[in-house]
This record gives C-alpha cells, structure tokens and sequence, in this order.
C-alpha cells in the first residue's frame, strides 16, 4: 500500500505520504500505526467479496449492471427530445447524486433545476422560470413517502395540472421509489404517470450509480455507462487486492480513522481544486455524516473549494485547531486553460510571475503550495490526483467514497447503512403540522 | 440579556434557551457561567465605543455612512442600464460579501456572474455566456496583488479586448482596491479605467457593508441603504447596551466560547432556513474561520441548509459526537407560500398531514422540530427569528455576526482582523510558478 508510485489500474492516483510520520513528522501515523487496522480492514474485504458473489449488497452490483442501461437512456432521450426544462423533485440522496453528476458538462438537452427544499420562495423561483408544457419532472423518493418531496409533488402538479390543460401526466411526470405501497406510488397510480423502481436495498446516499443518479444524467447528457465503468475499476482492484491495505479505499479509511483516534484528527475537509466537483464534496459530505455518525462515533465531513477556499478557511485549517485532515482532488492543470499573454508581464514587473502562464498553471502551482504549507505545519494532507475529469474519472471517484466509508465505519464499530437518529424529527414536524390545523 | 420577550428594537429576535441548563440540561451553560465573562466583554464593549466615537475601526462607521450612496447608485444604474451581464472577479471577502446580498431577490437588472476561481474550465462557462459588448467588469481585489483576481482579470480583460474592439474600457470596467501602488491600480491606470477606493483600514470579510459589497447589491437591485439601516440598529442597540450580556452580539458570543470552553462544542453550525441565505452561511463560514482561527484556537464554523440537510447532516449532528452548537434562522413562514390542496387528503389519508396546510408550514413545522429533537438529545441549539427576509433584516443579521466575531475573538484571546497564516502558501505557490517557467 502506500506508495508513491500508484495504481495504474484505477482512474485516480491517491498520495497519501502528506498523512505518514515520515513525511509529517509526530503528527503523521507509522506504517505500523495502519498494520493495526489491517486484520479488521481484511475481515471486512473478505465480507464485501462474499457480499458482492452472493449480491448481498445491490449497490455493489451497480457499478457492471448494464441491462437497465437502455431504458434509462431511452426514457432520457424522450426528455430531452421534448422538455425545454426538467425539474427533479427530492432531498438528501435523492438529490445530491443527481446534482453531482449533472455538474459535469453536459450535451443540449433540457435545463435541469433541482428542487431540494421546502421553501415558498425557493421554489416560486423555479416556477417562474419553466414553461410547465414544455417542462419533465422526475419525483424521487426512496420511501415514497418524504413529506419535503410529497410537499413539493402536490404542489408543482397542481401547478402544472393548472397551465398544462389537456396535456398528459404520462408524458410529463416520472416517479422513482421503492416497490411497496406509498403515498408518491399511490399518487403516480391516481394520476396515471409511470413509476420506477428504487431497489429498496440500496441506501439513498449510495444510489448514486442507481436509476437515481443515472435517469438525470443521462437527460443531462452525461454518459451513464463510463460512471459505471470507472466505479468498476475500483470496485474490482478493491475485491480482488491481495491485502485490504493494498486497496485505496480500505488504506484511506484506516488513515482517516488512524488520523481520528490517534492524533485527534476529527474533522475531514473534501477540497476539490475542481469547479464541478464542488457537488461531489456535498454528495460525500451527506455519505459520511449519514454513514459514520452514530452512537458518538463519526468524523465531521467538510466541504471546501480549492483553490477559493484558501481565501476564506485555511486561515483555521492552518493555525487553528490540530483537529482536520484535509483531501485534496486535483487534476493534471498545469498547462491548460487560457494563457496569460507575456505583455501583462512586460508592463508590469510585479506580474512577471504570472506573464506566459496559464490559469491552470496558477491552479496546479497553488494546490501543491497549500498542500506544502499544511504539512510543513503538521496537518496531515491527502492528495487525489487525475489526468482530467471524465464521467470514468468521477465514477471511480464515487466508488472509492463509497468503500472508504463502508471500511471507515467497520473501524469506528458503526453501521454504515442506516440513520436511525432522524426519525424522531420527522415524527415530531407531523405531529406539531396537525396541531397547527386543529387551531 | 437572554428575554424570551426579545428586543424589539433590532431586526431579529435571537432565542438562546436551547444553550442554556435550564433547558438543555447538564450540557447547557448556566447563567452564572456566562457572567464569568461579563468583565471581559464589557471592557471589549468599552473600546468599541471609543473605537466607534474616535473612528479607529471604520467598519463601525459603514453603517451610519451615506455620502457615497449617490455616486454608488450612480455607478450601479449605468451598469443596470447598458450591461445585460455583470461579472465580479475577486475571491474570499472580495466575492462572499457580494454573493450574500446579491442572493436577495433583485430587481431586472443584468445578470451577475462571481468569478471567484481560477479552473479554467470554470471560467470558460462564465465567458461563453456573456456578448463583451454588452458586459460590465468589477475587479474586486484589497490588496490590489491577489494572485487570483489578476490572473482572471488578465484573461477576461484580454477576451474583451479581442471581442469588443474599439468600445473604451473605462465604459466596462472599474476596481475596486485600497489606495496604494498595486498591480490592479497600475493596470487600471495604464488601460483607463476607473478605481474606486477600498478602505485600507477595512478588512475583507469586514466589508460587505462598503462599496464591496453595496456596488453589486445596486447592481442587482438590493436597497443599500436598508442594509446599512438594518446594520445601524444592531450596532446602535449593541454600543448603548448598559451591560455587555444585554447587547445580542456579545451574549451570542459569550454562549458560543462558553459551550467550546466548557462543553467541548468546538463546531458552530450556521442553518439557516431560507434558501437565499445560503450565500450568508458561507459569508460566516469565512468571517468566523479568518478571524477566530489562529493560535490554535478556534471554533470550526459550518454552513447548512435547512431543511435540506436534516437529509444529510442531522444524522451526525443528533447521534455523532457531542460536539456542535446549531445556530438556525428562521422567517415567520407559517401560513406562507402555495397551498396543498384538501384533495391530496382526501385521496390518501397518508397525505392527511398535509392537506390544507401550505409550503410554509411544514417549513416552520420542520425547523421546530428539528430544534427540539436536538435539545431532546441535549444538543445546544440558537435560534434567530425575524419576520420576513429584506435588506433590513439582512442588514441587522450581517452586523450581529461581525460583532459577534469581534466578541468571540476577545474571549479567545486572538486578533480578529489579521490572517497572517496564509502568506506563506501565497509566497510559495509564486515560487513554484516562477520553478515552472524556467523549465
């Protein structure tokens, strides 16, 4: 594990030496610091490999799953041959994995809005903006029974009912949820619109590579199939590694959690130095936080933007509290992006640095100045590196994610699949909404 | 200080009984701990009078200033008048600032574009979208040097050049930066545009009140002067307190250092719930991680979104580790926005809870619960209630929290208006462009 040279079979480079003593100095783990995890890192591999042959764990299966491919793209290719705009209806993992993906470039096709929340202005500013015959919604909901997502629902298809006379809901509405009886499948059955189904054993924060993620997608003009490929690579290189510390995934989860409970390292910053990967770090942010923060355990998942952060929170990454580890993304910038031409230079001696120069030769020069500087403090530093971001890129991307977390939790003694903590809010927001209608 | 019947002279009510013991439980403060810093907030409160009287802190002085509205409205109209685009390049304090008041419903206007990075494919999607001939700059840098904002203006300066031939550049563009010799003010200089002066003596994250942040809000169409007049409330009320603990600004603060003092609530989550105060979280993010984080002190500030992250943080926040306060903003949303009508009711009784009831109330249901939930589990919890969101209200709510900050920094014992932390990653990130140049 560990080194320096890479693994030439995934679609990312993860240098972790910024996180080692050797490297660190007192703040940094040994090697021997990692070997401690490595028996329970191996017995839990071993499950996910017996998990994945007897499919066990469906979202394992996702990532070479290609039946409901054509599908998808047919029922995306009806949107975006139709829809001026598609509004996607849901929360949490019914929304930032749709928002991750649809972040890269697209293809055309129809302008996406995703309604999250249950704001009356937020969502009037949506309203205003489509033209509700020209207009796809897609209603996702795991459960089918999200009171935000029905909310919503109710409200954008009386909007619609209103202005799109005489149009069918058939051909403007798609809803995804799980197989059994809810109030959304109800609804689609009422209204006549067709359903989709949500594997009901696949957690909303790892639907990702579901229908869930890939209906959007694929409507967005993001290819479906390569964010699969990409998570395969890694899924594969993690079954089939010799030692669990061999695979990324498994080696980054007992740096992270070696980091937390030997150093005190207990807050996780995801700095993308990567415009569109700025969703992904709120998508990882949700999955970390849901999957790990239980019974007192979990570490506090940070989103951060590089290089814009730098001006706004290394200020405390670096000379606040000893308590983060940051991971960086970059991709291989140097070079590309507009040039800035050798007159800005001449004129001006004070901009000699930068005469010549690319924007992305500034971006990669500041990546690697920031991660020097932290780590010459002692705050430990992982760095993601890629050729360029691609929908393969990004799926391999969310696959590590998603197994580092399964690994992270097996070490924190957490069970990563489940959030029973939220329930009792839920409940409570019902109960005062009734009280409220008695009055 | 701490009335539930509030102040009524300010544009907020803040609602701490969610901190304290006498709600919350062992993990709440009691009164008498916040009087244990009552000596020393008073005598930051005293200097802040004489700071305020003598003028040697202008940000204090912002509020009360109206001798540059004019030539700001002016400025602003010409630019809403012949641009159908606007594009502000700056980054932290010189972009934040800007975002949160521009977040604000505006009023037609040009569209706005915050050119805060340097991907270059980020900045690709910011120049296909904008006719040169037809758009406005704002070069928005203090120092007039950051690396950042030269960089982009170089390239987007060069592009018009090429795009717009023969229009006059004082006509698109103006900066902003303080009065000394710089890059920025050479280059304005030597291509005839105009500069307007930035207060050397105001801080970045300090400036939202002055033209920083008030250009781009006349550009948009946000009252200024309603900003400055909401903030000049909170800072009359704070600096005529009779005892620091009654001035919200300085109770706010002594809650939040006591709680991290004396509870281990090192993470400050800022959730409001209003979605065009997102930006506003991130504009905190900042002014609390650059002012706070230094010496190794420093409480961790986090933007959230409710009600969206009860989807993806409220599982950490309720069953993770005991170490966060919640600091919510809520509008009195009860009875707002678009009804659910009785016959989703009436065709599923799942749907009874929500039949009849609006957008609005299961927003204020939602907040309500969530803020108990978290007590329930002995969470603190703060919670700002005002009316409506406006300029003024958003005004009251940017000086609570600079002041605050102000507070908290003298409970800590750190300087709140330095970052001295981040000069040696810049230094660096120059010499390795400098290394790349001669290769």
């Amino acid at each position: 594990m560990m080194s320096e040279s890479g693994f030439d079979s995934l679609p990312y480079l993860m240098r972790v030496e910024g996180c080692l003593s050797e490297r660190l100095g007192a703040g940094g783990l040994a090697r021997s610091d990692l070997v401690r995890y490595e028996a329970r890192l191996s017995a839990r591999l071993a499950r996910l490999q017996d998990e994945h042959d007897r499919n066990r764990l469906p979202m394992l299966r996702l990532p070479t799953r290609s039946d409901d491919l054509a599908a998808l793209r047919s029922l995306a290719n009806r949107f975006r041959r139709d829809m001026a705009d598609v509004v996607v209806l849901g929360t949490g993992g019914s929304s930032l994995g749709a928002r991750t993906l649809c972040a890269l470039p697209g293809a055309g096709g129809p302008r996406l809005h995703f309604l999250d929340n249950i704001d009356p202005d937020g969502i009037e500013t949506v309203l205003a903006r489509i033209d509700p015959a020209r207009t796809g919604y897609l209603v996702v909901s795991k459960s089918g029974s999200t009171a935000e997502t029905l909310c919503q629902f109710a409200i954008v298809f009386d909007h619609w009912r209103q202005a799109a006379t005489g149009r069918e809901a058939a051909d403007h509405f798609v809803a995804i949820t799980v197989p059994d009886a809810s109030p959304l499948r109800r609804a689609a059955a009422r209204l006549g619109f067709p359903v989709l189904d949500h594997d009901p054993a696949v957690g909303g924060r790892f639907s990702i590579l579901s229908l869930v993620g890939l209906l959007p997608a694929f409507i967005h003009g993001v290819d479906g199939r390569a964010l699969r490929e990409g998570a395969a690579l890694v899924l594969d290189e993690t079954l089939s590694a010799a030692s669990a510390l061999d695979a990324p995934p498994a080696a980054g989860a007992a740096l992270l959690v070696g980091l937390a409970e030997g150093r005190g390292r207990s807050q996780s910053v995801l700095m993308p130095y990567i415009d569109v990967l700025f969703p992904f770090a709120l998508w990882f942010r949700q999955l970390w936080a849901e999957s790990l923060g239980k019974n007192g355990k979990g570490l506090t998942p940070i989103a951060a933007r590089g290089a814009v952060d730098q001006h706004s929170q290394l200020q405390l990454y670096l000379d606040g509290p000893a308590d983060k580890v940051v991971t960086m993304i970059q991709a291989a910038m140097g070079g590309t992006g507009r040039r800035i031409g050798p007159d800005w230079a001449e004129a001006d001696s004070d901009l000699a640095y930068l005469g010549g120069r690319t924007m992305g030769d500034l971006m990669a020069a500041e990546q690697r100045a920031t991660a020097e500087t932290l780590i010459k403090r002692g705050h430990p530093v992982r760095v993601f590196e890629i050729d360029a971001l691609s929908a393969r890129t990004l799926g391999g991307l969310l696959m590590h994610f998603m197994l580092e977390t399964v690994f992270a939790a097996e070490l924190l003694g957490v069970d990563p699949f489940d959030q029973p903590a939220v329930e009792e809010g839920k409940v409570l927001a019902r109960e005062y909404l009734r009280e409220q209608a008695r009055r």
